[in-house]
């Protein structure tokens, strides 16, 4: 049976391209993984959408029986299909499963701190809170990045899916320019053919919504 | 090889009991796992933590040649080491995944803006903007766990140690009292022994530091 993403019916322009299901669609492409897409509304969230994502969030994965959400669980799930996405040797997956959750845990909340304040609440205070606290991580990483092509593992992997979504965001707000390790790493890993697929698809899907 | 476990030498008061390596000792605690403990130093942060931690932050666990942190990228690995931490089952163990990840990417985040808020920055504003943030996902959680006794898999896995430990963060907020499903579900959880053999082992570590 082939894999279905869940994503929303419709995002205001500036979310198109960085709705989470790119990070579905993106190991899919890299996996050869074939997939439709299904959609829920983002304007009226339905019970069927909180029957199976509690918080209302997208994306969720279908795969036969299973129903999954959080972005981070579905490229665990799919690594676990794939070893594309996944090594098996238990070290590298061990790396892989690491830095894919320091992009979760540690950058996306600076990250998504500074891209709320920025884009919603313009409070000069809670920015002024948020911005140093997101350069604290960026330097720490940016050594790293400089000295590896892949973020684990010495290989791609979802753990790479989910650090340069991640530095899309960051780029986006402009605070990526003064980071070249980081920036370099970003566009390596958007040049890749299935980024390119999944990010086309994306914006597709959304300009045909209505 | 026994496992070790990196933590701070030294903490403040308020710290104590809520230090992340607590998680790992209670997964240790509860798969029969025995374990050490290393210290790094938390006031002069050394190039050997950097060099293992690249963000400076504990806990670290080592396992022979393998040196892994992330709390959550610990119990995932702890998880497939021990069946008693995370079933074998792959609905089973993606559910688990599921709901480790949005202990860490959901509700971690909005949790600890309120507590870096409250804690640390003591800024109205800030303060105004984060608590419907936290309240928005602890409503959405709480009927959850009104309906079932663990939050994944049907019975306890790492999701639990992991969510439980989040909300043991609200509770001290005094955030949860009005969740009273939350708030029955994180006191069955750290009412289990592994959890408090876990709880008084780093209490009494930092007692004994300087």
């Amino acid at each position: 049976m082939t894999i279905s993403i869940t994503t929303y019916d419709w995002v205001p322009d500036t979310a198109v391209g960085y709705v989470r299901d790119l990070r579905i669609r993106w190991a899919c492409e890299e996996a050869g993984l074939p997939y439709d897409v299904e959609t829920t509304s983002v304007r009226e969230k339905t019970p069927q959408h909180f029957a199976r994502q509690p918080f209302g969030q997208v994306p969720i994965l279908r795969d036969d029986a299973l129903s999954l959400f959080e972005s981070g669980a579905i490229l665990l799930y799919l690594g676990e299909r794939s070893e594309v996405l996944m090594p098996l040797d238990t070290a590298a997956r061990a790396d892989t499963q690491q830095w894919l959750i320091a992009a979760l845990n540690t950058l996306e909340p600076v990250v998504m701190d500074m891209a709320l304040v920025r884009f919603f609440d313009h409070d000069a205070r809670t920015e002024e809170l948020a911005l140093p606290r997101l350069h604290v991580r960026l330097k720490q990483l940016a050594p790293l990045l400089k000295a590896r092509d892949f973020i684990a593992a010495g290989r791609f992997t979802i753990a790479d899916i989910m650090l340069a979504d991640v530095l899309r965001i960051v780029d986006r707000m402009g605070e990526l320019a003064s980071y070249p390790a980081l920036a370099d790493y970003m566009n390596r890993m958007t040049a890749r053919p299935a980024f390119r697929r999944a990010h086309t698809a994306q914006v597709h899907h959304f300009a045909q919504a209505v």
